[in-house]
């Protein structure tokens, strides 16, 4: 599909795509960089990738898809760097949990450049971080949304597409800002939620938590994420995460008014619409 | 260990009782009853059924231990049903998520029999109900709470600790309002947020669910359970869930705040204290 793949930050995501992307040959090379030396002596070893470059320009020479890996923050100055020496034609891509503010930057740093940016989500991963956790198998029936900006050619997205698909994703393509308003409500505001929840726990008698179930303990899993990248996902996406926020806080309101006022058919009915919308999720258990 | 032991309820936690201590042979006979005819019905065919009864007061004639596993709500009611009919020296206990009001009124409605009443909370179970989900190892490893008023004896306590832990719980002891003190935070809390979480998705798009990941379909499992019984748990434990709820509402405030004015050390601090309290957890998952 690609005569080189560059993949900018093997960690978790970065490193499964790249196994992924070997076990299916849709690239003839994969070349990797990683800020760090350690992870560079790492992939190395990895026998998914066929060379480490020692820094993102190197990396993308001679690459036709470059995919940004790294932290949210860092994408769209990665992007910077490597826009002045992009092969003509290349494919710029990213994996980030946040579109709107990437994908602008990104065009605007690619605008006088024959490569082109179009983000791409692909929802898989976990609270687990670090190449040691990569498998081939990670995107497999999982979510992926790719987020292309009105002025984007079709053959592109086509293309883009068609590389998610092949790794077995289920693709859909949304704007920037209605990624960034989905994944504030179905991501961003339950791991939100879950780490101020854990936060106040500690507050509180932290062994309470001995007598606690399956319940708090799957409830809470995504609150083991990466502070630091999380901490930047909410940052770049504030304003959805806020408006999100909001919306919850006005549902727990009620709930609670309801419960303070003995309302037991109006709880009722809350939790019965949560089930409701909770089992339809139920056949990916 | 007992003579008969009556299980009335025999959902999910009371078949899986019965079937544990059928396996375990931790009493001579096994009677049980239920509400329900069907249930009844369905009861003579299983293996930890040893005789169904048709009455509550039916099923406790002759028993040692009897453990109630209905719905909260109807626990200290059915206590007074059966209160005048049951054995001199029973121990009486249930296996209810609440344990203040339950404790309370089942100790008055004992006062002048020869029977006595000391609360039970095994933490074991899931969002699934229903006979058909019961398992005989659904304890193991799993913690109970033993909720003993002031006034019960040291050898009943004995007693039901030692039941308990013959079936394979980490078992404690604690006064009834710290019982619900603790499960107003460590399961109530994480349960009334993402009802309402799942009940505000509801409102938006409920399509968007396509859209995400192993994250929300684990945070909000729980959201699954049965809504009539936790109408009756969040009911029965108001006072302590609204407090809990008040605590939460505060570090949610802090953090969103954090978030507005762009305080990203705030916001990291936040989201590490959070993932250290959910990696003690790690060790269960």
């Amino acid at each position: 599909m690609f005569e080189q793949i560059t993949i900018l930050g093997p960690g978790l995501l970065g490193a499964s795509l790249a196994m992924a992307v070997k076990e299916r040959d849709l690239a003839r090379r994969i070349v990797s960089w990683s800020r760090r030396p350690e992870t560079r002596a790492k992939c190395l070893n990895q026998n998914w990738c066929d060379q480490v470059a020692d820094s993102p320009e190197a990396a993308v020479k001679g690459s036709d898809c470059i995919i940004l890996c790294t932290p949210v923050k860092t994408i769209a100055p990665l992007v910077g760097q490597i826009a002045p020496v992009l092969e003509k034609g290349a494919l710029v891509t990213d994996v980030g949990s946040t579109k709107s503010l990437i994908c602008r930057e990104s065009r605007s740093l690619l605008a006088n450049t024959g490569a082109r940016f179009i983000g791409s989500h692909p929802m898989a991963g976990s609270e687990q971080a670090g190449m040691e956790f990569a498998r081939g198998d990670l995107f497999e029936q999982a979510a992926c949304l790719v987020t292309p900006l009105d002025d984007a050619s079709e053959t592109e997205i086509a293309k883009l597409l068609q590389f998610w698909e092949a790794l077995g994703m289920i693709v859909s393509t949304v704007s920037p800002e209605k990624h960034d308003e989905i994944v504030a409500h179905v991501s961003h505001l339950p791991h939100f939620l879950m780490s101020s929840l854990c936060s106040y726990l500690a507050s509180r008698e932290p062994n309470w938590q001995n007598y606690s179930g399956g319940g708090l303990r799957d409830s809470t899993r995504i609150a083991s994420g990466d502070p630091g990248l999380w901490q930047q996902i909410f940052t770049q996406n504030r304003e959805e995460v806020v408006r999100a926020l909001d919306g919850f806080e006005r549902e727990l309101q009620a709930l609670k008014s309801a419960l303070l006022n003995g309302q037991d058919l109006q709880i009722l009915n809350t939790l019965e619409r949560g089930k409701a919308y909770r089992d339809r999720l139920r056949q990916r258990d």
